[in-house]
């Protein structure tokens, strides 16, 4: 088992190595020509999302005491390799069908964006895989997703910013179904305690997302990007108000818990993001952010007393409850909200719902596909 | 007295729950039908504004040992609750006086400027009140800051832009005279002492607030974004090298000590605030940056030995050195600028000195009684 | 030698006052006249400038043990002393020349690009010197610099923006001049050693670096900003995926090491610095990141093991391979690039080579004088 284990971190910088050369020549096939247009992609925005990728995710994993600093290094290493990844994929996609190439600033902004998918998917994985298993998923994760939403703008219409806000949902859900066929590690590991100053770090990169939450709804968004950055500001604020609330309920002491706060703080932003550019009045998305704020908390609690055990699935970031339900219930609002706004169209309606089903299905299944070949 | 103790704690979620609530219906009622301006607030300064509020404020007030990390999540609670709070009152006064309505970026970049004053005012009181007491503070403040912003904008003529840079005055004299309501605790106490580690990250915020504040400065004016944010680079530079050098001067081993040069750095951009705009060349904010440090430094050592005990003020984080000195000279500098710019015009010296007392009269007095109702 | 110490210690604060009254007054004299252009630098870009020198570069020097927040606040003070430097010598060769003045936002942003040597060099002899001496050889940099530049604009028509990108070069050959002159420290002294905490805070460093290089490359970019933005990231990815392959292969339980990363991750970024508005590809930057990335690991072992024992050079924190062998890299891939471009005219060949043993000559004389004015 040593042995074997010596031997799979021997892989580890031959795999990287190979996918690098991979790309570089992939690269050189497929951007043989300069482009010249310019960005719609505003620079500042780009950068957000990249401060945000790279440092609230970062530190959003790091609250497993053997998962320091270090993740946050391994998070860079998933990162650059998966948005190489994600360029490469799109832009074959372009290439097949003949479409007209994007500049590249929202060629990196797109791949940015949806590399959060494999980000949460790490969070559920996170101390059952080893590195070079976490390299494979991220490059299958990226493929998968990439399909699945090529699959929503075909065939069902979806505008392709709305179909990024998927990356949610999917992330969850493909990292849910690959953590569960791994063994669930023993109660006593080490590896899943989490200790105060981790937990700390562990909050500072809540603060990141925060922060940068309004910039990751809004980037993709070609018009009403302030309206975007508008109720998703409101949503995350009555999320951090409700996640507060409940915190100091839920404990007998009255005082606030971070593992509450950290992870229903996000909630509305990950909610309020299928709909953003729908919202037209500011307590449509506050009370928005207030209903993924509460169903994260009772998720959180029904989920690690009850569902968990049942399922076994060990979900080692709490994903499921964190990103899942309040993107579960983000494409429940947005039908609503089609429904409320549009009277009674059944195609709107139907198509939706199929829409909604349809990437569930490719989740569920391409990740319990993976998880069988990682495994 | 401990079963009052729980008493408060217990009340908190409700407090906060209720707030939240009457939020809601306010928003209803008075954001109901849509705005579709365009915004003149850039989106990456209010992103930094947003930043500096949340990290630089959140970091700053840390420096106390029981105050770490968790000094920072309340914050956070207090900066969204105060945010909803100030767009509601804002758009109140517009919804009462009848003028036509600002874009949704612009109404939360205010929001998050004033906000800046209760975070002030709780840097006075930190270590003496309980969450309750905290929270109607900031909704008192956040009511009682836009009424003193409206009497100087409809009685004495000056500018919004202008008027918003009173934040640091009001908050560091409201949090005073709070403060000043409480009685003072036992220099034993464990909650006052400071660690080398919670300096240094108090240190940190102070960063953050420096890197941040040429975008405070600027975001809301008009026009001459660039001169403010030019002005104000210079005041804070040369801010930072006085303070470095009174550091090293004051102590004995020629060392640089933290606690100096977190007060004394930011001094020069809130001095430049209020003139910034009106400032034609580097070199007068570059002298008012180092008088504002002198006046600093000079002020923390005055104050902590023969002011404060005397008016028997407990002011924990220094405040009143930190933001009320260099706010005040701020303030003069402005009314000496306008008079050297426009010869001896008597009515505008007059109505500067006017609004000045203005503002400062109804600071003090409004603050005492919220004192009073708190206490 | 204990008083001479104090001495020194006791002239620091007298040195700093010194030099900032001399910065007023020619700042009153120097510009002395309003200007009203528009600036064509975006305030974001910036932003992410100031905030990557202050925190990327003030964390990035806290590996060593004694080094520690306290850095961060020296290397705070010698940032605003130099950007103060270098806008007025930047502003003198105008006047002196006769040239129309740039804008404000544009002129702070050069000073902030060109105080990154200074920071660089400090890397290389920290722990070697004292303050007055830092501060001294803060201001001879700044002005060599300057005047390096003007050198090469005046006489080898390089362009302003390529020209900046010196930099790196500049600033690491001219701090390991600097640093061989003074005595290397005794391996046992403690002032040299690093601790995992330290190592940690020294890759948070980096990853600030990491974010926001992009926006150092491009910031002063005339036209093609997105192209060299583009390339930057790219070079940087690959950078980041071959500093991990390589940590991984050379460690003996193939785990990553924070050490090779943080010194490798930036190469890419660093050799993209020279040609990023020339390359049309980002196959071409993907490769020039890799071979800075490998170059800088072999460059860390033979440096360390060979070169630097023979030619009695230590360099604290590694900035001939961090920053040195890929700006070197880079210079060579400019004149590799314009070759394969313009075909083989000889005189743009002759003039490149021309500009970089220019640039070079006056790096390294420089330097040996002034490490032997301070020393």
């Amino acid at each position: 088992m040593s042995s074997n284990y010596r031997n799979f971190r021997n892989n580890v910088p031959w795999l990287i190595l190979f996918l690098e050369a991979v790309f570089v020549v992939l690269f050189y096939f497929l951007f043989s020509h300069g482009d010249e247009s310019r960005s719609t992609v505003s620079y500042a925005a780009f950068q957000d999302v990249n401060h945000m990728v790279i440092f609230g995710f970062g530190f959003f994993l790091t609250f497993l005491k053997r998962y320091g600093f270090s993740s946050t290094g391994f998070n860079l290493l998933i990162v650059v390799l998966g948005v190489q990844c994600s360029v490469l994929i799109e832009n074959l996609f372009y290439f097949l069908l003949e479409i007209p190439h994007e500049d590249g600033l929202k060629r990196i902004t797109k791949a940015a964006v949806s590399i959060t998918a494999v980000v949460i998917s790490t969070g559920a994985v996170l101390g059952k895989t080893n590195p070079v298993q976490l390299i494979l998923m991220t490059v299958v994760e990226i493929i998968v997703f990439h399909m699945s939403r090529w699959i929503n703008r075909m065939y069902l219409q979806v505008p392709d910013d709305v179909g990024m806000m998927h990356v949610h949902l999917f992330g969850a859900y493909f990292g849910l179904a690959v953590s569960s066929c791994f063994p669930e590690p023993s109660p006593r590991s080490e590896k899943n305690a989490s200790t105060p100053k981790s937990a700390l770090l562990s909050m500072l990169g809540t603060l990141f997302l925060w922060v940068f939450w309004p910039s990751f709804n809004s980037v993709l968004s070609e018009d009403k990007k302030w309206e975007v950055t508008y109720n998703t500001y409101f949503a995350l604020a009555v999320s951090a108000v409700t996640a507060f609330t409940f915190s100091a309920m839920t404990t007998k002491d009255g005082k606030f818990r971070m593992a509450h706060i950290h992870s229903a703080v996000l909630a509305g932003g990950v909610a309020v993001g299928y709909a953003a550019n729908r919202i037209r009045y500011p307590w449509i998305a506050m009370i928005l952010g207030l209903l993924a704020s509460v169903i994260t908390v009772l998720g959180s609690y029904c989920l690690q007393r009850c569902l968990n055990p049942a399922l076994e699935i060990h979900d080692s970031s709490g994903v499921h409850f964190t990103f899942g339900f309040p993107a579960v219930l983000g494409a429940l609002a947005q039908v609503v909200l089609l429904v409320a706004e549009n009277g009674t169209f059944l195609t709107s309606l139907g198509y939706s719902v199929m829409f909604h089903i349809g990437a569930f299905c490719v989740t569920i299944s391409m990740a319990l596909i993976t998880g069988l070949i990682t495994g």
